[in-house]
């Protein structure tokens, strides 16, 4: 074999946009199978249009409507009664990868990348040759009507057919025709995901007509917006060294001492002269920009070594306990469940984010199989539903390092359902399709303690449904005999057989007080244990 | 809640690099986890290194060596016997994300995306805030060194230290000090990842010092280089309209058809006439450029309605079946295994794959846990070992799959090996880490019916030696008897006791053929077991 000589291996040497990048992979987009591409499409959009009615202060109204358009293709449209986008920012919205308001910020939202809505347009352009519609109305009597498709080559936009129109109608429409997907009605489908959303949005209205027109509404169950995510500073322990340079970079301080009052949160004078005194190489009256690798690490060290405030908590936005009860009363229906909202943590040192786990059974929870149950893992980020590539998420991960038989729970024989929230200024996603979060040992932590925190209260439910049962058993054993024993005590003594019988029963119920209950009031008993207090999940 | 107007929300809107999408989220390169970050940084450069030196021609010898430069803080160091990268080409190898020689051609290697590299430049950097060294030397007595880093804002390289060198030596070799890792010995380690390598790579010479300074050598084991991979022309049946689009708007032919034949394989002029008499609507002396959407989309489904000769497997080189059970003698010397090549396959109508697959049963096939054996899966996409995000892989998904009670097999109580390699022209991943591959249902098919094809044997092997066990068994029981019974019939006779015993014996022995063997005999049965012929794996 002949040797090659390295300038000859280099000459096909090329630089490649991220949207070409994408186009030649477009399963790491969520685009891989036929299913899950149409649930991606619904995913990226309703996301988009929930970021934006709540950024503006709207109650979400969304619309979806997937109608067939021949075999294996589709026509989806998305619509909102949020702000609309202005006409110069529509096609770096829908048609550039990588370009976004979300990315830099430090703030909980839904999407961060900036690619999603892109990344529809470049599905439905490699699928069907097609551009996007989009309308957008700001409520005001003006807007526009344009379509969309992306140069890959440049990552760039290109708009065509532009229209302005007028109409007091306020938000987007998003219109698209896609190929090479297929809509199912499964655990994986594009209804289950809606489901799930309005599950972790009761906050939202969507309506939905699926490609046979049946049309489905999930309404609002709560009038009132969600607590605003605030645009946070960060907090010292969420930094890393390289972190800490950038900020420095771009700060506007004079100097170090007051670039990090400035930039972080709970940085007070006094934790700045406490720094210094630990981190005695810096120059804290050093300008930001001068900043070196030595410093920061110094720093960064120092901040480790001392006490600091959590993270400031109005940055992460859970559900709500009684947000997640009502939804999943609604949507599941069980007999009994226990909610948990636990503490702000950090994870990577400091990045703040907040654990919400509720364990129900009964109802509809679990997934019925032939054999029994399936544990159903309903999976959340910043309330959106997670359905795919479960196997490397940490709320899977969490779930599964649970030792249930420690809370009388069987998984596979109960009908159980398992809810996971995770709300974060930055979701450590594992892959760029957002559908599992990665395995950070702190965050799986922080799940496993908060699902076990559920079952906890959950276990209680059903070890006093056992004895009960286990009671009642003996206690119908110990009846039959009574009934014997008082007619051969009757005959033998010939008292009263009904008085002996009445004295025996009241002697074993005396026993057995758990299995002595009215009709009534076990139902009064099993509606008080419904409401779950997940106030009790911290004991036992 | 005051309500926010759209422009208010976009003002704050940004364009980002793909360097800093990385850089903040470098999970998605493999960076999750500290023992997998360094996992991530060996197996990027070794992986470069094997493409680098098969194409050049050179059988591979590489050098790992990573040594404690702190708490969890290493250097990396990777040098190869390879061609060197010209100097010009440095800085976009290594800093500078999405650029490469491989991205465009349509040919099997295990890079692809031009990303590795320079994620590694990007990981050292943001973790120690220090570049990666790198010294590249022709073999002809010329070469450099130089350092090299990432300017992650306009995703572009910063040489720095630039030197000429002189020597004859040939090869590249990187050093760069990392943070945030972990060497750890386990099943997701350096060394299992090496060990795999050499397992898939035997014509590869790989040593490795780990940070205790001990050294371990993974010797090549076949003097040849594999078949060299031929970048091919696409096969039609491995199209979308938009690939065919894509390839019309580059094309220099004059017609469309002469584009056909000139672009694409297995295309003669007869396939053109066949083609244009089904495709009525196209007009085949079109110039390629002028093509439609409508053109090509009919133009693809008429060639999805014809027969095609499969793709030239030529292009797509496995590892081979003789040097698979070389390398798992070498590594687990089983009991027994059953090797199968498969035929070449396409997926998503026309990309080319072949699929390995090996069942090993016994020696240090297995993974021994405290109830049992926990199957070991052995998964490798173009020779790469996969060590992580299994859970979302085709591989384990097409092994969970298998009814394995019907192979006699059990995973968990047997001491298996499932060794499993994709070969292809594009693998695709499921992520950007490349950690699995994504569950194309053909592909997910193909890979179970080479696991089934490699179970088969293994089930015959395993059915024998229960057979076996079960008469011997029997056989001794009674054997047990007759001894009694000879004794008793010499009595009752006065015939000689052991000529009964022996013709007892026989007896048995003619029913219980099995179970009489000399030692001899077995020990020479199982060593002709051992070659395990997967040509008989097709039967049953």
């Amino acid at each position: 074999m002949v040797e090659l000589k390295a300038e000859e291996i280099f000459k096909e040497f090329r630089q490649h946009s991220v949207a070409e990048f994408f186009k030649k992979n477009r399963q790491m987009l969520g685009y891989s199978g036929m299913t899950r591409s149409l649930v991606t499409i619904v995913h990226e959009y309703v996301t988009n249009s929930l970021d934006a009615c709540e950024e503006a202060g709207i109650l979400p109204d969304i619309e979806v409507r997937i109608t067939e358009a021949g075999e294996n293709r589709y026509r989806v449209m998305v619509s909102d009664n949020g702000p609309g986008i202005p006409k110069n920012y529509i096609g770096k919205v829908l048609a550039t990868i990588l370009a976004g308001t979300k990315f830099h910020r430090y703030m909980q939202q839904r999407g961060q990348q900036g690619i999603g809505g892109s990344g529809c347009t470049l599905f439905s352009q490699i699928t069907t040759g097609k551009p996007i519609a989009a309308t957008s109305m700001t409520g005001t009597g003006k807007g526009y009507t344009c379509t969309i498709s992306l140069d890959t080559v440049h990552n760039k936009p290109v708009i065509g057919d532009y229209k302005e129109l007028d109409g007091l109608k306020r938000g987007l429409t998003i219109e698209g025709e896609f190929a090479e997907i297929k809509y199912e009605n499964s655990d994986h489908g594009v209804y289950e995901y809606l489901r799930r959303t309005a599950l972790s949005n009761p906050h939202a209205q969507i309506k939905f007509t699926d490609p046979t027109g049946q049309e489905y509404a999930f309404l609002r169950a709560i009038e009132a917006m969600p607590l605003r995510p605030k645009a946070i500073k960060p907090h010292p322990l969420g930094l890393t060294v390289n972190d800490l340079i950038d900020f420095a970079q771009v700060s506007e301080s004079r100097k170090l001492s007051s670039f990090m009052t400035d930039t972080f949160s709970r940085f007070s004078q006094d934790k700045v002269n406490e720094i210094a005194g630990i981190a005695t190489s810096v120059n804290m009256g050093k300008a930001p920009k001068d900043i070196t690798w030595d410093d920061a690490e110094a720093l960064i060290k120092a901040f480790k070594s001392v006490k600091w405030i959590a993270p400031d908590a109005t940055s992460v936005i859970p559900i709500g306990e009684e947000q997640v009860k009502i939804a999943m009363k609604n949507i599941l229906n069980p007999e009994f469940m226990n909610v948990v909202e636990r503490k702000p943590k950090v994870f990577r040192g400091g990045v703040p984010f907040i654990v919400e786990a509720a364990v129900a059974y009964g109802g509809n929870a679990g997934k019925k199989t032939d054999e029994g149950y399936e544990g159903n893992l309903l999976r959340f980020a910043n309330r959106v539903p997670l359905l795919f590539d479960s196997g490397t998420c940490a709320i899977t991960a969490a779930s599964k390092n649970m030792d249930w038989k420690r809370y009388n729970i069987d998984i596979e024989a109960q009908p159980i359902s398992i809810f996971v929230n995770v709300s974060s200024v930055y979701i450590p996603y594992s892959g760029v399709g957002k559908e599992a979060i990665s395995q950070e040992s702190e965050v799986v932590d922080e799940i496993k303690l908060a699902i076990m925190e559920a079952a906890r209260g959950v276990q209680r439910y059903i070890s006093g449904k056992l004895q009960v049962s286990h009671e009642t058993s003996k206690y119908k054993t110990i009846i039959r005999y009574t009934e014997q024993l008082s007619k051969d005590l009757s005959d033998l003594t010939g008292e009263d057989r009904e008085a002996i019988d009445r004295s025996l029963e009241k002697l074993v119920a005396k026993h057995y007080p758990k299995a002595y209950v009215g009709e009534e009031e076990e139902a009064i008993e099993k509606s008080e244990d419904t409401s779950g207090e997940s106030d009790e999940g911290g004991e036992n």
